[in-house]
This record gives C-alpha cells, structure tokens and sequence, in this order.
C-alpha cells in the first residue's frame, strides 16, 4: 500500500481513543469489558482503510470488530469511515500484526479476517505472508479453540501458497470459492481493494480454514 | 463421457491381453511380476481414450503405468494409442473404480491419478465423485505409505469440492496451480478433455496431495 507522509495522521488517531484503542496491551483479556457486551470478537488483520471492517459492524451489530493495521496514513481514513456513523462495535489498532499476542489472550478472539494481504512474492520473503506459519501460530494463541480465519485475495501466488501453508499446518478447509464475484456466496462486503481489482475483472478468491484443537 | 455402441470393442480389448488386463484380480499383489521388474506403478482412474497415460509412459519409461476405465468403447481407443508404438510400460484395466481393491492389495500403487473425472455437479450425485471420501478410502487402501494423488481438471465446482473433500480427509496439499497453463510447472501431458478445454481459453486447475500415514 502506498503510504503517503500525513504527520497529522498520530495526532488524529490519539484524538479519538474511544475508536482507536492507545493502549491495547490493557486490554489483553479482557476485551469484552472494552465493548461492554460479551459478543464474540472478530478481527481484521491489515484493515487498510477499514471499508470492509466499518460496514461489517454496521451489517453484524451483535459481533465487536477490530481492524488492526501498521500505518497511520491508512487507519486515519479508517477512523473517518468510523466517525461518519458512530457505532459501538467497532474499534481500531494501530499496531504490528506480529505482536498480536502482546494485545490479546488465547480465547479473547472469535474470527480472523484476511483480506487482500501483501503478497510478498518473492519466496525469500514468504516469512512476512500473513499466511506464513509463525503467523498462523499467532492467530492460534489469541483465537477460541475451532477458531476460524476468513481469507480474500486477489493473488493467485499467495492463494496457491496460502492453502498449503493452511493444510500443512493442519488447518481444514470449510469453504473455498475460486471465483467469489460469479459464486452464490451471499452478503460478501468488499474491501477497498476488491472493488479496485474485481472492477478490473480480475478473480477474488476466498476460503474459510478452520483450527483443529477442539478437543 | 458420449459412449458411442462399438459391440465389436470388447471383442478387440480381449484380443490384446498382453495389453488390457483381462483377469485383473490374479494380479493383486503382485503386478511386478506382470511388468517382469519392481518399478513404481502409477494408476489413472477414468483413462478414457489414454493420451495420458501412454504418452507417460513414452516420457518416464522407469514407471509402470496402468490406465483404469469403465466404458469399452473409449478404452479401444486408448488401445489403439498403445498399439501404435508398444511399450511394456503401459496396461489397461477395463474396471469400475469402486473395485479397486479386488485387483490392488496395500502397497501395489505409488500414484493415482485424477484426470478431468466426471464433475456430477449435483450435490445428490457428490458419492460418485472420485475424490469423494469413500474413494479417497480406496486409494489409501491400495496406495504405499505416503502415497499421492495428482488431479487436473477444468471443473471450478469439482475443484472447489475435492480441496474440501482432501482436507476433510486429512491429506496434505503439497502442490497447486489455480491456472496451469500459465505457471511454470514443466513436463506437464495434456489429456484428451485438458487440449479440449484449454484451446477454448478454460483455465486449468491442479493439485498434489499426500496421505498422512507414514508413522
Ligand atoms: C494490500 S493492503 C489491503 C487493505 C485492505 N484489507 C483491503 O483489502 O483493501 C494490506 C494492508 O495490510 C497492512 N499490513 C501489512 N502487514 C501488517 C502487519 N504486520 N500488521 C498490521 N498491518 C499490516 C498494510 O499496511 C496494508 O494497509
Ligand atoms: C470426463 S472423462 C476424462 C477422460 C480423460 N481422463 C481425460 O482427461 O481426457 C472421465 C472418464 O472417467 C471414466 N470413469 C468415470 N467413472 C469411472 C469409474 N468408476 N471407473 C472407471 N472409469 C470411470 C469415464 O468413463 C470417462 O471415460
């Protein structure tokens, strides 16, 4: 993602601490009191600028979403989305996804979004693909037992590469869709980068993997 | 597959028996004495009109091949491919599928293949896909320790449902291209549906799993 130099951008974010959460560590735990309900809470890793995050909270009241994303300059146009129609399940992260489990507490989450992660093709830096095993050790640790990833993408070289990472890692498929916009999968809620890629006619693809450490 | 009614086809493969196999079940367990030496042995299920498997068996003389199919009047045409250039290599069984293991005990199989197999789109019709479970039992039954199966297809839906199906299973995906023609896997044999469906601009899917059994 191209990230332009906004200096105003920490300053923003700092301002709104009921969406942007400044000391999450506080939290690990004990996230449900943050929300003040006992909703499941699901996350978004890479939440960009928090189109698919915003109208998902906005369609599923009763979950908490929490976009998590590196950048700034990206989560400030995310704050915007939350500030033009304030809702109470949605909140904000601006930290690294490798430190997740400094943030949460194994159990404190229900659901991993994916959406349109770097693709980071070269192999020499398969270790920074969100789908990258040491990753999908994480989203182990803070998740409930059968907790689930959700996983979009424009890419056919992660895709490709990220099934496998899932079923060596002993994750199982429970949905996969090859071409999501021609599928009948309903109430998909794009991102901004499926609408910029998918407007170009290229293929989404989409699956459902599911941690098996139920018993 | 359009069967055509060649009452003389039968007749022809029994003719050949040095090439289709007539009493399959005499062979369990020991089809290295049947290719006279103990090199791996490769099975197509749903060979139809063998430019596959004789056209592997040209390409990798140190493999025994052995294509499978129900229907006598396209196995005549995979016998004529045989007959054009002999090779020892290469044998024809004219068997259903779900009898695989009244011909191949434990071990006798390296390799199945899964070539453009009947999608039965319909989800009542799922059983007599053959990457459904029940088949995925009898491969394992007749396949060494660690065994493969490799599949192509262009069926989106057929595709989708057998990446469920192996999971489910618990095989591990060790290879995929969502788009073969366009990736840069070497070596590959165009079946007789794969040069029809790639010439009309259908991409191709393929796929490599492994059974988890080896302890
Ligand atoms: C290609 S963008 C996709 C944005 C959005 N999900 C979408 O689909 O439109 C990927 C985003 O992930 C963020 N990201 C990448 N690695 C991250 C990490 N380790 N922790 C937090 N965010 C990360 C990037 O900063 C970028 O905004
Ligand atoms: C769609 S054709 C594909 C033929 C060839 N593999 C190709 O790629 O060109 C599928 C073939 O599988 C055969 N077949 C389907 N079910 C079978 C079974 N249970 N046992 C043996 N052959 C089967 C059909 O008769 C048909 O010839």
């Amino acid at each position: 993602m191209r990230v332009r130099n906004k200096p105003w951008a920490k300053d923003k974010l700092n301002q709104y601490s009921q969406y942007v959460i400044s000391e999450p560590e506080k939290h690990k735990g004990n996230w449900s009191e943050l929300f003040g309900n006992d909703n499941p809470i699901h996350i978004e890793v890479g939440t960009g600028k928090g189109k698919f995050v915003t109208e998902m909270a906005k369609a599923n009241p009763e979950i908490n979403y929490i976009g998590i994303e590196l950048f700034e300059s990206v989560l400030v146009t995310a704050l915007d989305l939350i500030l033009e129609d304030e809702r109470p399940n949605v909140k904000l992260l601006n930290v690294n996804a490798k430190d997740l489990t400094d943030y949460f507490a194994e159990g404190d989450v229900d659901r991993v979004y994916l959406n349109f992660s770097d693709p980071w093709p070269k192999t020499r830096h398969a270790k920074r693909r969100l789908t990258y095993k040491t990753f999908l050790n994480l989203y182990e640790k803070i998740l409930v037992k059968g907790g689930e990833i959700h996983f979009k993408t424009d890419n056919q070289g992660l895709f490709e590469y990220s099934l496998k990472s899932f079923s060596e890692y002993g994750l199982l498929l429970t949905f996969i869709s090859l071409d999501l916009h021609k599928s009948d999968f309903e109430g998909n809620i794009m991102t901004e980068y499926e609408e910029k890629f998918s407007s170009k006619g290229q293929r989404i693809y989409r699956c459902e993997v599911k941690y098996q450490n139920e018993k």
